[in-house]
This record gives structure tokens, sequence and C-alpha cells, in this order.
């Protein structure tokens, strides 16, 4: 299934060589207003920008609301949104077909799916589909700014390092060099949550937060607060003081998450990106019909540095489930004035 | 909601000073032998055995089979596993109620459960319900070896290092004289696996196993393969070629998984484990009551090092996701022989 | 799976002659006050009461509250509610095993389960599991009665007719006479819901009480409002005319219900009970041993019309529902005062 | 949430008057070939043929491939299926927003969803998403007969009276003579279904299959088997005796289910379907602006007997549930050859 959520449900589907790629979002309250310019801005910024190392490729990425959608507004019904896709070079994958591309998910998605995946460019595992998670959070957001507590909620990711530099041009810079593609480390911070968020056990936020967080291509660790590093501390360290009676700590180890539960402290943590799959370097490879070695280049447009276009995507499946979290607990109405 | 699964679903039930907890477990085939010697060398392990630095609680911990087990084996029906509650003290903890714990969730209980929270000894949320997963745990590594391809799955967890040492020893020993409680690191691996297993982006095998494992208390972070080291790998370095027709790579920096799909290859992974929040180190909280801040020292029983405990439970849950997924691929059949 | 529900979640567990049957409740709000005494009329309620026709087992049948209960309230964890088996007599069924009781699911229990499920008084598809339902229906009326519109909401069930006679001791003494068992009617009508529960299409609340009501065992249909006389209608004797701005219609031929939502008017529906399968009467079945043909006759204690315990339970499972829909619009609070 | 299954689950979207209607198909295995005109019989046979009765808006109603099919045939990835809305005229409706149709949903939908539901033909609520029933049900019936068991499997449903008679042309004369629309009973049967599908309690056939049917529009009850007829029977005129060792039973009053369980004969139940809302025929209703009762009639295009139209989608969502069934029993593989 590629769905996730109870009460707010999101559902992916596309391919990146198909006619659309796109998000069904199931428990859309009625009368959030969602105009295009809304998407606008997150879906430019998923696109890496104009730094270097991101690829050629250019989309319109103009969402199309299918359904759910009238009068400028959500209805309540079940919103459909769509991206074309109109720029595909569907010939730089056809011939490649039994040459796996290293790193990818050819081979897996030839052996799960009996060969009638859709291999073009990745098929349903490009990180195309990430524009439709990008338009998903573009709703999320507005729905947790849209909450009945009147918080004042603010999901917030940036690339902490590139290539292991905090200089983020330096770290580009190392992949330039190498003629190759590189890592990185991208953080989210949010202010604003209510205490109270998640369940012990089963539905902690970790929990949530990490399974979404592991739907965008290319994670490979999350932490919470310090993280791996609260493995080498000793637990005065670690503990956070309650200063006063709105749960505020001194510290904030753990990432504003206790028992799988929100605090009221800033939500904090990180994700490690690994370097993008397709390098400008030759890479050996099976071809499975043949049998034998070959050496593999990349032919398409690819990024140096994948972790560019996360902090944009990172926030959408972060508020996805934090949307959800507040509509469980009655802080978001179904029914928006 | 404290339950996870599609097909093989689990429930946890219980408080750490409630008459029991327990699990239960729903999918499971009729026909699986289940007799109470299964249980007993995990429920050991997840004692922390005779080392230094774990509770001197003790409980008999056998499992009591409530329902869904007949003549030895599952019916097919929900299977109910429950644990009596017969050590507590409950003294321990009825005084302190206005001086929420540091690190622990008291404050955020109390704040989300309108103070109806059962608060003794952690209720709930205490690290006793991990009882619960240890028994879903023995159940799922039992239907992963009952599976159809004749796979030898095992699943395998071990510590790294306690408190940045690798020498277990050396790191309890580190605790033991700074009189505080310390972290440390767990990893997972699982041999056998057939190619296959999970999806694209929501139901991909990261998510899933995060999920499952941000379950377990005091887990902070999770990383696959290489993991957080990837961040700072070129791709060339990263990417693993695949060797055979059987999938089969050179490396393993990807832990078995591309695509969110088993691979074919060990399936490996680490978490990073908080210091255990209870310290006999003095603390400074706050009383809630009085508005005042407080020092508090713990009375009660507790281990210095709570990632001891953890290797069985993290092959719990994570048998548990990998059950689930071989069902939904119909590896395991509904009725064993 | 035996389970149901979306953020108010029943899983019914058990066998007729295990050591308990019960249910856990998953979702319920924190403070809900349940004390033994709310359950025991509705258990009460379900034994079918002194009327003629009912079986002689008697079961103390007091709810055991194993967790997610302290200080006579609801914590907010999972519920679980067991019910001990003290008045078994296994004797009955075990020599009878290879000869299926006509209208039981001995046979087909057999096939699914491969000959692993207990089959002890029907084992997991036993009525004796309906007392956990009304359980579960106890806590669901509370909770529809915590509503925060402070609606009035009641739920009734009453037997229309026996053996099609609205004189239901006439009825009873046809089936007394005739030596045989005998089926029913019951209505459901619920007062005070308040307009807009239930969705378009899947989550109708025709499709969700429908799915509840059909796992109550001996349930052979469901009508809502006028029914399977509205198929011999015509349209404008059918369509209820709105009477004022409250929705108040002047007729109820719908029910209570249009386009799968609550419409402020009285939900009223009927179900059909078949005639229990346990008779007093010599039936054929086959030996699936010897492969012969075999005259059976009950031994067990059973009831002669299964109808007159089904009220309390249709109330509960139709609680459930009602429940769960009003946690999802945010009508029924997480934490109660 | 407008979503329904486990294994195979069905997204229905999209609004009468907005660009497209469909479906959203998760789970479907890879390989299922799904040609444009595998759709044609079952898309025409829901527009109700050129019997008297049926509404004169006709649509292309081709499906539109969206994702997860490529070189005709299911990748493994979500199936989208839109069919375009070409021929909409919505100056039908936009007047009459103050007035509620009788027996639609229109006030409702007003009431729930705060005004801002897309009101053009009742937007969501309209019968025209059934066409993406339909499509869904074209796959699942070829869902079934795949399955791995070479079991035969054909579901086929049938009117059985019009009005009151099972002479439909004379039923539906009635509907003309009065100038008004009628109701009907519709009824499905399925052959070849295995012994096992279901389970006892919350996910018996019944439950699911009720769930399904009830999303259908206009559907007032199901009954199975016997049905409501069995609540006037004695027990041993209604248990069905067992014949040999298949299962086969003399009668089948049960309509193929025991225990909620499918035991091999035939599945058998009937639907009742009330008269179509908009009726030729002048009635009151409420205008909520002026609060004064206001003569309606019908401008609209639409049909006198929905029942017509109502085979094709019972169908579908019987297919729709039994394959859902059937791959969680492991009969139907993730990846067809």
């Amino acid at each position: 299934m590629n769905a996730f959520g109870r009460n707010f449900r999101v559902s992916i589907v596309g391919e990146s060589h198909g006619p659309a790629v796109g998000v069904i979002l199931d428990g859309v309250p009625a009368g959030l207003t969602l105009a295009l310019e809304d998407f606008l801005v997150d879906i430019e910024r998923r696109k890496g920008g104009t730094q270097k190392g991101t690829t050629p490729r250019k989309e319109d990425d103009l969402p199309i609301f299918q359904t759910g959608h009238f009068n400028g507004k959500a209805t309540g019904a079940p919103l459909t949104i769509l991206f074309e896709n109109k720029n595909t070079r569907s010939g730089d994958y056809e011939k490649q077909r039994a040459v796996p591309r290293p790193g990818h998910a050819d081979f897996v998605a030839h052996q799960k799916f009996g060969g009638f995946e859709d291999f073009r460019g990745g098929g349903h595992f490009s990180g195309r589909l990430t524009v439709g998670l990008v338009a998903a959070g573009v709703v999320a957001k507005k729905l947790l700014n849209a909450n009945s507590l009147n918080a004042d909620i603010k999901v917030k990711s940036t690339i902490l390092e590139i290539g292991g530099e905090a200089d983020l041009e330096k770290g580009l810079q190392k992949a330039i060099d190498a003629k190759d593609s590189i890592g990185g480390i991208v953080e989210c911070r949010v202010e604003g949550l209510p205490i109270g968020l998640g369940e012990p056990f089963f539905d902690s936020i970790e929990s949530l937060l990490a399974h979404a967080v592991f739907a965008i291509p290319a994670v490979r660790g999350i932490e919470f607060g310090t993280g791996f590093a609260a493995a080498r501390m000793f637990g005065v360290e670690h503990n956070d003081a309650i200063e006063n009676s709105t749960g505020k700590t001194t510290t904030n180890h753990a990432g504003g998450i206790v028992g799988g539960i929100s605090n009221g402290n800033e939500l904090v943590f990180r994700i490690a990106i690994k370097p993008t799959s397709s390098t400008p370097k030759e890479q050996t490879t099976l071809n499975w019909e043949s049998g034998e070695k070959e050496i593999f280049s990349v032919k398409g447009r690819h990024d140096l540095c994948i972790a560019l276009r996360v902090p944009v995507v990172l926030e959408a499946v972060t508020a996805m489930v934090l949307a959800d979290l507040m509509m469980q607990a009655g802080q978001i109405s179904r029914v928006l004035p």
C-alpha cells in the first residue's frame, strides 16, 4: 500500500514517466482555502533552486485540483492533486533495462513485480513522486495553522551539512571536484506544538514521524533530539529538567518528545540522506540477461546531492503526521470557518 | 491506539502496577506450536541476565495463554498472552506524584490524560510492557521460520557499545563509577530474508521497522546499513555493486534494503538507546503543586543501562514487522501443517 | 482480524470453553467512570432474563478490568475487560467432533483452521463472545452521553416479532409446541444524534452499522428506515419532506440517514435473526470421518430463540459505531471532565 | 474516509460536475492485463441500457489509466482510473441551492461540510461516482479469476423485481403511469468460491459485503440467503444439511455463509433499492433561506428506477470484497504470470 494516516490520510500515486504523479488526501477539513499560489513556493523549493548540483529537468509542476476542490476551497471530499509529467525522455532508460543501476531499486523492483513494473526513470519508485508529498505538505501546513487552539505552529527544515561540511558550498564543491554525488544531513524543527500529541508505544510521535520520513527516498537514518549522541551520555546529562508549569525544559535533549508524546518544547529531529545513487562516475554492475559485469555510467539528468531537495519534503511529511494527530485530538475541526 | 500491523496485528495492553500486562496477536496462523518453554529464553534475556546494572525486580513472567491457544497450538483466533504483575511496590511511586521524574513521561501523561492515568511505576508507559512485545516476538520468530519458501530466517540483535565503549563491561563500569545511568547502541541483523518484502514509499521496510522500533521506550535514533555515515559518503563509495543473479552485493551499505524493499542481502540496522531516565544521582525537578523546584532522587528499583535489555525486544519488533510482510506476500500460510 | 473501529476500536477475544472471553477497547477517553455496577443490567439483559426459551447455562459474568482502569475510571490506555468462563461442560462437545452440527460453523471452522480450532462449544465462534460486545456497548453508551454537544442520545433495541408473531409469548409457544427453535426480528432506534455523522460511500453510517451488526451471530439481514418495503414504493411516497431548519422530516422512511449521513431524525433499523441452529429436533448431518449420514440431536444447553438475547448486543454494536463517529467528529473528547 | 479494503484497497474520488470521477486501487497484483475493452461492457451495463426509465445523460465514460498501468498491464503500483465529466449542465442545480431536494443529501451535506461542499448535481454524493466502482469491479472480477486455486468464480447480479413486480416491464410501466420514480430488488450470486473466506465476528463475509454494499447510493437493506424470511422459520427448516465432504448442502438457506465464513455453496444475497429520489412529481420542501415551504419539481435528467443500474455496481463491490479476502488468504498472488 502507498498510503498513510488515520484521520488525515495521504495516498501517493504515479510514475516518473507516466501521464502524471500526485496525491489523494482524505479527511481534509471542508473550507480550507487552497489556491494554486499556495503551492508555488514549496514546489519551487523542491526543485533545489538555482544551487549547484541540481538536475536540469524542469517541469511546470502546477498542481491540478482534480477532485475535492470547489470555489477555491477544500470541500471535505477526497482531494486529488495531480501533476502532469510533461518533460520525460524515456529513451534514457529503456535500453538499459537488463542493467540495474547501482543503488537504485531496478533489480528489486524487477524481482518483486515480476518485470511488469514501469521501469522508465524508476517508475513508481522515482523521486519525482515527492512532488505529490510536497503538495500534501502544503495542505498539512495550512491545516496545522488552522488549529482551534490558536497555536502558531511552524515546521521548518534546513540542511545541516553536505558531505560532512556545514558550509554547504564547500560540500557541493567536494562532489563536483570528485565528479561524484554526495550525501547530507537535514534537520526539522517544529515550534508551537501543544503538549500531548502521540501515544505510548505504537502511535508514539517518533513511530509515526519515522514511518513517514522513511517514505522519502534516500533517507538512511533518523534521530530525535540528541539522538545517537544520547547513547554515550549519562542520565543526568540527558534528562531535561522541567522549568515551569508549561513543561518548558532547560535543555532539550529529548527533542520535544517523552514517552512518545509531545512535551510542549520544540520538536527536533535530523535525518541522514545518502549520496544520490546516480553519479557521473563509472560503476560496475551486472547485466542480468548476459550474466556479465558491465561498466555503467549515468546518461540521464540527475542531482549531485539529493539532500538539497529534501527540506521541503521533510517538512511535508512532518506536517502530515502532526495534522493527523491534531485532528485525532479534536484540535483541527472537520469544517473550518 | 496501541496496535500495529496489517495481517499480523499486535496490540499491547497493561500497566506496570495493574493486574497484568500482555499482548493480543491477531492473524496468527492456526497450527503454530506454542509451548510455555518457547518463551522462557527470550523472557529471561529481557531481564538483562546477571549482568551488572540491571534492576533487582524479578517476576516469574510466565506467559498465560488466555485465548487463541488450544492443545498446545495457535487456533487461528486472536491470541491473548498475559503476564501477571506479582511483584509491585506501589508505595515507591504514589507520594511523588506531583513531582515529575526527569526524563520520564509523568508530566506529559498527566497533561494528556488529565490526571486519570495510572501513574504507578509509569503505568501504561512502563518498560514493563515490553515483556508483551517479547512474547509477540517469540511468536513472530517462529512464524518467520514457518515460511513456505523454506528460507532459514535468523533475527539477531547484539549490543555494539555501552557509553561509547565496545567493551561493554568498561561502559557499565563508567556508569557505576559515575553513580549514574548510561546509554548504548544496539544492532539488529536478519539473515535469509527473501527479495521483495516492503513497498516503495509508505510501506517501505524502513518505514515499518522504524515505526515498530520507536515503540520501544528509550530509542532515540535508527539507521539502516551505513546510516548516518552515508551522509558523508560519495555515491560510488555508497552504492553496492550487484555480484550475481541472486542480487548478492559486494558491499552492504544499503543494509539489505533498496527502494524500501528487501534486496536479499543481510538486513542491518542500529538503534540508539538513551541512558535510563531513572538514575541514582540527584536531579532537580518541578513540584507542580507547590510550583517549587525540588531535588529528586530515585528510590525505586531501576537499571543503570536499559540498553542491556533491548536486544531481545528489538528482535521482537523486527520479527513482527517481517512476519506481517511475509504474510502479506503469501509466504507464511494461514494454516501451518 | 477480529477488531473494528477507527478512533474507538473494539477487539473481541476468547473461546466458549477457554479460560475467558472479553474485549480490548482502544481509544477510550480518560476519565470515563466505569464501575462494575454499570455493566450488570446489560449483562443480565443478555442472558435473556427469565423468559421461556433461554439456555439454563449461567455464568456470574462479572467484568474484570484487566488493564486501562484505575481508581474507578478509564485511564486512556487500552481497556481490557475479561469474563471468566466458569461453567463449561466440555464433555458435551468433544465426542461429536466429526459430526458437524447443522447450521453451525463446525465444518467451515475445521476447513479454515485446519482442525486446530478450539472446537469446544463453538470455540471462538460461540455466541458466548457477545458478552464482550455487551461490555463494549456499556462503555460506548456512556461515551455517547458524555458528548460535548450535550445531546441526550438514547440507543434502544426491542424485539418486534418472534416467529412472525408480534405477541412474543405466542411466538415462543410456537417453538415450544413444535419442539424446535425459532427466529425473530429486532429493531434499534437512536434518538438525539446530531446531524452529520458518517460520510458518503464507504464510511456511510449504514456501511459501518451493517459491518458491526453482521458481527452478531445469527443475523441474516438488516434494513434501514422503511427498508425492503422501499423497493415497492414510489419516490413521492418514500421521500421525507423537511419540515424546518433543524432538518426534522414529516415522515422518516429514510430511517434518519441520507447520503450515508445522519440527518437529525431518529435512526431506525431492523435486523433479522435466524432460528437458533441448535434445536431439540433430530436432524441429519454428515460424519466426515465415516462419510456416513448420521442423526444428530442436541445434548447441550441452548436457547430456543436466540433473538431474545439480541437487543442488548444490537445496542452495543450500534453504540460502538456511533461513539467512534462522534470521536472522529471531535464531539467526544479524549479526556472527560 | 472514502476508501475500503485491507490488502486490495479501493478509494473513490470525484464529483458529479467536477473535472473527473474515478478510483484508486492499491494492492493490484502486477501483471494483470487491463485493456480499455475489458471495461466497456460493464460501463455500458451501468448506463441502464436502452430500457425505459434511464436518464438521457450520456458520457463516453472511457477509463483513463492515469497511474499503475504500463504496457497493457497493472504494474503493482497504485492504479488510478479516471473518467472525465464531459457532459455536465451545472445550471440545472445552482439556482436551487437553498431548496434541498427531497430524499437527497443536499441538506445534510450543507450541514456537515458547512456549505463548502460541491453542491452541483450532488457533488461527491452523486451516483455518478459509481462509474469508478464499476471500474474497480472489472479489475476485481479479473483478479478473482486469476486465483491460484483455478476456481471458476462467477459473480452475477440480476434484478428480481421493480415496484414489486417480477415482470420488470410491468414495474416500470407502473412508474411511468404514476409519473413517479420507483424502487426495486437486486440479487447477487457468486459461484465457485472456496470454503473458508471471512472470519468470525468483525471480518465476517456478511460484515464486509454489507459494508461495501451500503456504499452504493439508494440501498436500504441487505439480506443473505433466506434473509428476513429466516426470522419466521423453525431451526430444522432453516438449517442446511451437509451432503458430502465438499460441504455441499441440500438447501441453501444460509446463502453460502456460516459463522461469517464461506461454506463452499453458492453465495446469495439481495438488496433493496429505494425509488429514485428525483421524481417528476411535484414535492414540498423547505427553502432554508426564506424559511418557507416551496413546491419542488425536478428539472434535471434522472432515472425513474435507479435499480436498473445497480446490478453491475453490486457485482463490483462484491468482487472487491472477495478479491481482498482471497488476497489475504494467499489465493491470489501479488504477481500474476
